[in-house]
Parts: C-alpha cells; structure tokens; sequence
C-alpha cells in the first residue's frame, strides 16, 4: 500500500513539504500516488528521533542487528514481486536486472549480518597494564569500534534498491549501530516507499526504537541539504553526480561541526587495451565492452567511458565491431526526463566537436520517445584528447569515447592525465600484463578497483571489493560504498584506560564473551585476557 | 650544525622566504641561527620532488621502510644530547620532560618499524574466484591497503619532538609508503633542524629517493596554507590549534581535490569526579589533578580544564587543597610569546567574569618575565555554565576550572552539553563506576579516549590508543594520531580483479609469501591461497 507519505517514528506522515509524484519513463506517465515532501518541522523530528534512538541502538549487540538486518532482508523478498514491478514502473530498467539488483540488495543484507553476528569486525585492540614497566608503569589501554551516530543517506536514481533506501550505505550503518535517515530520490518514490515500509516493520518487530530508521520526501534539494547541516547527523551516504554530491560535501565541511562523507559521485573507468590481446581478441573485446557501456541503459556509475585503443588496423577492427553492434542496438528509455535531457544535451555538444568523431549512433525506432537514449560511440586522437581534457569528463548514458594511442609512450602520458576514478581497466595477453607493471602502478593511483580482461560493470559484493577511489570518484579514496569494508565509514575508534572489566564493552572483556578475534598487545587472538593482577 | 635553511631533495638549502628567529622563552634570547623561510618555488621543488620520489617509496617493502624508520630512530639517539639541549633552549620545557618526549619519538618510530616489518597491518583481503557460481561466476577479487600520495605535516608548538619533525604524523605516513614535507613549527627551529638532518641522512643512508622527505620552514601561515593546497599533497597530519586547524581543513575541503586531513585541534579534557571516590580520596584526586593540569606548564592537549565536583564538604575539601597546591606552584615560562599573551588575556578575562570565581592564582616570583604562566583555578556552579557554555572552552596553559554541581541530574546535563573531546575521566569507587553506565555512555559519545582513576595527561603510544574524537578535538572522530591505528589515516584500499598472480601486490599472492594474516573468504588465515584452476 502506497500512501506518498514519509515514515517517521515508524508511522507514514503526510509530509507539509512541496508534492511531486513518479513518473514511468517508458510510458511518459505520471504515477499514481501524489508524494508529499517532508518538511523542515518533520525533518527536525526525524532527527531528534534518530538521536533518541541512537541511545538504544547503539548498545544492541551483533548478534541482535543481524537478526534486524536479516529480518529486512526478507522483507524485501516477500514483497519481491511488487517492488520489482514498482521499481520497473518508476525506472523502464528491465524486470530481469531489477530481480538481479533486489537478490544483490539482500544478499548485501545478510552479509553484513553475518559481519556483525561473528563481530571481529570492531577492531578490538587490548594492551594490558604493565604496572611493573619502567620508567612509568603502562595503564590498561582497550579500544574498539564505535557508532558515529545519526547517518542521512542518498538514494541514487541508478539503483532504485542496492543504492536506495535499503542500500549498501543504509545496511552498513545500520550493521556499525547508526540510526539511518534516508533521502528517497525523487525518482522511484513508490519503491522507496515500498522498501521504506519493510524497514519500518522490521524495527518494530525487532523492538527498536522507532527513530533507528525514517525516509524522507523532498522534491527538490532543500530537504537533503538541510539533512545533512542538521546538527544530530554525523555522517552522510551517498551516490549520484558530481555536481550534487559535492554541494553536498561541502555543506558538510562548511558545519560548525563537519562531518564525515562518502560520496561515491562520478567516474568515466578508463579501459585500456593492450596490442597483443587487441590482435588476438578485438571482437571479444568489443562485444564486451558493448554490453558493458549499454548496460542499464548505460546508467551505471562503472560504465566504461573512455576506451584506449591502440592506433593501428586491429584497432579498426575493434572499432568496426563495435559500430556494428550499436547499429543493431536496442534504444531503451532513461531513468528520468531530467537525465536524458542532460544525455541527449552532452551528446549534441560533443557532435559539434570537430576534434571527435562520431563513430556510430544508434538508430531509434518510431515508438522511441524523449525519454530513450540512442547509444553512441565517439572517437578521438590521444593529442586531441591531451589538448581538450574536458573530454574525460563523464557522460550519464549509453555512450563510450575511443581513444586512439600511438604507443606506451603516449598511453602513459594519456592514463597520468586522468582524474580518480571507481574502476580502470587493462585487456592483455600475459605478455601484455607482464609488461605493464609501470601502468598498473600509474593506474593505482587513479583508481579504486584494477581489473584483468573484464569489463567494470557489475561491483561484486563481497569482503575485498572496493568501489571508491580518488576524487572526484568520491570524496575520501580511504573507503568504499560496496562490501563488507564499507562498515568503516560510519563508525570511530573508542579507548577506555583502566576500566573495570564489567563496565567495558563486551568486546574488550577479559574472558572475551563473544569468542571474536582480537589484538592483544599486538597480535591477533582469541584467547582470553588474564585479569590484573 | 645548524644552517637556517629549508631540507629539501636531500640537501639543507636557504629558502628565499621570510626570515625569523628561535627564541628562548626562559631567557627572552634571540637564538642563532637566522631561518630563512621557503618560497613558494621552493615549496613547488619539494612537492615535486615528493610526488616523484612516492613513485619508488610507494613499492618499498615493509622490511626496508622498517630499516627506514629504525634507522631514523637510532639517528634520533645519536643526537639526544644536542637536541635535548636545543629544544630546552627554544621551548623551556625541562631537559627530564625533553629526555622523556625524545624515548616516547624514537618508541614511536620503532613501534611503527615493527608494524610494518610484521605487514599484516595492511588489511589484505582475498576472495578467490568462483567460476561455477550460479546465476553468475564471481571473478577473483582481492584488496589491500596502499599509500596516498605526499603528506603535509605540521610540528606542534607544545611537542618539539614527539607531535613536530620526526614526530607521529611523520612515522605513520611514513610507515604507509608516504612521502612528508613537514611544515616546521617556528617555535623550535633548531630542533627542527636537528631532526630534519636525522631523516634526511636516513632516507640517503637507506638508498631512497630525497623527496621521501622535505623540512620547510615559513615565519607565517602562507607556506602552510600553500602546502595543503598544491596539488601534489594527498593527505594533511596536523597538530595546533583550533583556529589554525580549522582554516587548515577548511582549505583541505576547498581545494579542487578535497583531501583527507587528521586535525588535532581543542580539548578541554573533562574530569568528574564521583561523591565516594571524592570522600574516600579528595587529596589524592587533586595531587592528581595539580600535576596534570600544570604538567609542562599546561600545554598538553590533553590538560584537564574542567573539573565536575559535587557541591559537598568533600568537595570544598579537594578545592582547598587545591588551592594549597597551586600556592606553593613554581611558575615557568610558556613555550612562545604569543601562547603567553594569550594565556594572560584569556585569564584576565575569565578574572573578570562575575559568573566565575577566581579560587587561586600562583603568585610569581621576582625573576618571572612575560613568558611566565601563573598556575590558576576557576570556579563555577553548574547553573552559571550552562548559562555560559563560552566557559567550556580551552585555555591553552596551566589553568582549570572547577564546576561545581548539585546531583547526578545536573552533571549529567552538563555533561551533555560539551563538545568533543580528546579524553574524558571518571574517578570513583568500583560502587560509583558500577553505578555510572549512563555517563559512560554519554562520555563515549564526546571524547577518543575515557580514563577511570587516571588523569589524562600522558598518552601511551601503543597499539590500542585513540588520541583522537570528535569535532573539535580533532577534524575526524575515526582516527587518531597517536598509536599504531595512525597509520590508517593515510591509506586506501586499492582492488585488484582477476590478476594474473605475479602482477599483484606481495600481500595478495596466492602462496603469501610475508606469512601475514589475510582475510580470505571472510575468515582470517596465514594459509595460502590455492591458484585459480
């Protein structure tokens, strides 16, 4: 049931904010219900319920939060069926990648579940008293990881579920003991809603405070600014545009307290293509990288934007291939009016461009409307990329740039000119990677994720993945929106010295209740600590 | 020797900046030699330098980087004498407290050296290849932590050796594979100096490029201010003040780039102190709480400034003895002109405020100039401060200020109207602390580090301590700057998918060859990895 209502204190409450509503990007249709925005009023109550929450739920132990974050996990597969359908209304992403993105959603769930169930994850680090040391006896020093406190979180358009309500920024504060205010993104209000309502009842069925978790409404950017300039909220999640995401950080620096931010905002994941493997594999190559760039309408925050081609025939062969393929390629509708204005305006300006050239555009079909984007491939000279640099800069949408190089000389010159980036990416023989140390470490610097003969889509969620990287990728390249790593953000270091055993926290307890690993004066370890003496 | 001169590309050089002097606060004495301030050019050589120089040091081993650091350490031995007795020159802080704060420099730079020479600090991550996964294969997936980039480093005024040159931001950045260009505090030149030479010698002596370290110095806040805006610099270590630290980050945050930045700015340190422990050991607690607050004539950034008593006979009994203890105090010059302006004024004023009562002043002796501080203690009821929240802040010198509250309902809501904070203590009886789970939990929420029974001067360098907190006591609650964990503000996490073996970081090689503890499949093992099939 829909109401277009914000939830706070665990209710649906008509927000007094400004109303828009949904809209089916395929159909062109407005969206059944009205959405009322939340405003400055039920924002404040929001905060302060998280605040008051964040007193209960800060205590709640692991194996507690995996119960919560488990039991919203299946939630969300009880209503599988209706948030898909919703999510493809308020989306046009088709059925099949949104039942892809919902399993990732859960599973993404469970995993930092079962982080916190096992609970090593809190960095307990124990040096025990040393009363005997001279010149000074040492005092009994314990630290362990600690919540930050109230985090506001960003839907992203992209993700209506793994990067929306109850997302990888979500779970993760939740899992590290934060209460979590979310921002809906105006564009699949109804899935958020859907997931919001999920949320909600896990935290009454779980018997936690109401304010560990609210959704919030806003049309515009008024309520997300003030979200995160609210003094009760010390951390902020978020995927989306450069633009957007760096207003944002620097309202967040700009506080009388500034606050911690991850925000994961823009990328054009460089793939570079070495000669040995462009002879052997070009069209394997291309295939990949067409499903890659085309992928999700090409609305992904890894879609490979810029592709550095060798300057010779098998080259030519690759970028043949790839004509081929866009010729015969699908036009699918955008995810918002808003975002396939800003595609078709980029890829206007860059046809006017004598210095590129268009390789191929796909051809629409008569049902296509405003809303779908025709795939496109452009093509550009290493040295006129060097001279026009605003060329690197990222393009929402189904579109890639081919970069012609003339040899290692002038690939390196061209990879140490890019800004950071999520994801780069190599295609090589073995020969070719063997020889290439000197661009893996130049790309390392630029990048979060470094990938061998694969395509950057698809961000696996597990303990090792880092989907980060330097700016303007995100705002901190020392974290990572996805995997189990991404608990980090949200949580700081507490040191308690020569406390008595019963009022630390658990973690740092002598017998170690909770059987985790931990370093004692320096090494991991999950005996027991003798009591002193 | 001493030059005057700016250390960079290995060689002391003559910067083209502004000119100033060392003094000798006890004396009032301008010091020899005359230091030349860096220029602008001569900064952009260094960061230069710096960025090239992390292109080698970013692949140095964590065996070399602890020869590196060792080697320091030793360089730091060998001229104790000298630097011990140059520092007490330029800061008047006692040749024991010199002699202490030299062992606690090179503990740190050794304690580091086993860190890295160890390696399982760097968080390496393995989650093999699932080729028969279904729906979908997972790649091979492994991450672990790499250097930022050159790091900027601000000596302290109050730590000539153990927060300035060699101190613990230039060890954990160093430890990470980072290169550092400290900004010399201009309040000890000469031990800078001293200590720029060690490091300098050491980077030369161990074989690694000069631009792994540069000293510069700079009279004002321009070269500062430039070295955390040049584009090369990925990464801030600072300790100072909070005006300072602020603008610091505030131009760290504008930059085009934003970078990380650790700040350790404000604290005032509070101690509570328990109605039983207070009538069990009301003089012990202020024997305590005397040498705390004057100890290095109260520049310690973990000074106790305020101090909850209960309004009680006992706690007129702690006071008073107080008082007798700050009437008998000897009175020592502070570490700079201006810190002692500043401290006079900021007692005047507080002297002035009729909320505020002036317990006791130490009375100076005839050969006291205008660097000496007068030991003093404030007083004021409960109500007054809430009423006058300015009073919370930190006076940077030997003064503290009593507060005096009715019952556990006033303290606590004193309690949760502070900032953040370095440190927080409760002193009480194993009753009392088992009775105060609520201020514990309050505490938690406001400082890095909270101490039963102790006093909070004195900070352990060891692997469980955050000397850290939230804003304003440092810029980001998640770190620290003392204690192993400092190392992590200056690393990333970088990824690497499907890798062909020998192309990857040492840490991430199948048969993990520095035998470090690894996260592989999310359970934590020295074992190798089986290769892919």
């Amino acid at each position: 049931m829909l109401y277009g209502f914000s939830i706070i204190n665990g209710e649906s409450r008509q927000g007094n904010g400004v109303v828009f509503s949904g809209l089916d990007p395929a159909a062109g249709a407005v969206l059944d219900p009205v959405y009322h925005g939340a405003s400055r009023e039920e924002l404040n109550l929001a905060a302060d319920l998280a605040e008051e929450a964040f007193v209960t739920y800060r205590k709640v132990s692991g194996k507690e939060k995996a119960i919560f974050l488990r039991h919203i996990a299946d939630g969300m597969e009880s209503i599988a069926a209706e948030v898909v359908e919703r999510a493809h209304r308020e989306t046009a992403l088709t059925e099949a990648r949104l039942k892809g993105e919902l399993a990732r959603t859960m599973n993404q769930l469970r995993l930092f579940a079962q982080v916190v169930e096992e609970g090593s994850w809190v960095n307990a680090r124990i040096d025990p008293a040393q009363p005997d040391r001279k010149p000074l006896p040492r005092a009994d020093i314990r630290s362990v990881l600690r919540p930050l406190g109230p985090i506001a979180v960003f839907g992203s358009s992209n993700f209506p579920l793994a990067f929306s309500v109850a997302g990888g920024d979500t779970a993760s504060a939740l899992a590290g003991g934060n209460p979590v205010i979310v921002k809906s993104h105006s564009a699949h209000p109804g899935t958020s809603e859907l997931v919001g309502q999920v949320i909600s009842r896990s935290v009454q069925k779980c018997g936690l405070p109401p304010g560990v978790f609210a959704l919030l409404y806003g049309a515009g950017t008024t309520i997300g600014a003030a979200l995160v300039e609210h003094p009760n909220v010390k951390g902020v999640g978020f995927t989306g545009s450069l633009t957007a995401g760096r207003a944002l950080m620097d309202r967040a620096a700009a506080r009388k307290e500034p606050i911690p931010c991850f925000m994961e905002m823009s990328s054009v994941n460089p793939v570079v293509v070495l000669p040995e493997a462009l002879h052997t594999r070009a069209a394997q190559i291309a295939g990949g990288l067409f499903a890659s760039f085309t992928l999700g309408v090409g609305q992904f925050c890894t879609k490979p934007g810029l592709v550095y081609l060798p300057r010779n025939d098998d080259g030519d062969a690759l970028v043949a291939e790839l004509k081929k393929q866009v010729e015969q390629a699908a036009i699918s509708p955008m995810l918002t009016e808003e975002i396939a204005k800003s595609y078709r305006s980029e890829v206007a300006h860059r046809q006017t461009d004598s210095a590129v050239q268009m390789v191929v555009e796909a051809t629409p079909s008569d049902d296509c409307g405003s809303m779908h984007a025709r795939p496109v491939v452009f093509q550009v000279s290493g040295d006129e990329l060097m001279r026009k640099p605003e060329l690197m800069s990222e393009i929402f949408g189904p579109s890639t740039l081919v970069i012609r190089y003339e040899g290692r000389k002038e690939l390196t010159a061209l990879l140490r000119s890019l800004e950071g980036q999520l994801t780069a990416t190599l295609h090589g023989t073995a020969a070719d990677i063997a020889e290439s140390a000197d661009l893996i470490a130049l790309l390392e610097r630029k990048a979060g994720r470094l990938i061998v003969n694969g395509f950057p889509t698809g961000v696996e969620v597990c303990h090792a993945m880092v989907h980060g990287g330097p700016y303007p990728a995100t705002s901190d390249s020392r974290n990572t929106s996805v995997g189990t790593l991404a608990i980090y953000r949200f949580v700081r270091p507490v040191c308690y010295q020569d406390f008595p055993d019963s009022m630390l926290p658990t973690e740092l307890q002598n017998r170690n209740p909770l059987e985790i690993l931990r370093m004692v004066n320096g090494s991991m370890t999950r005996e027991v600590v003798a009591p002193a003496a």
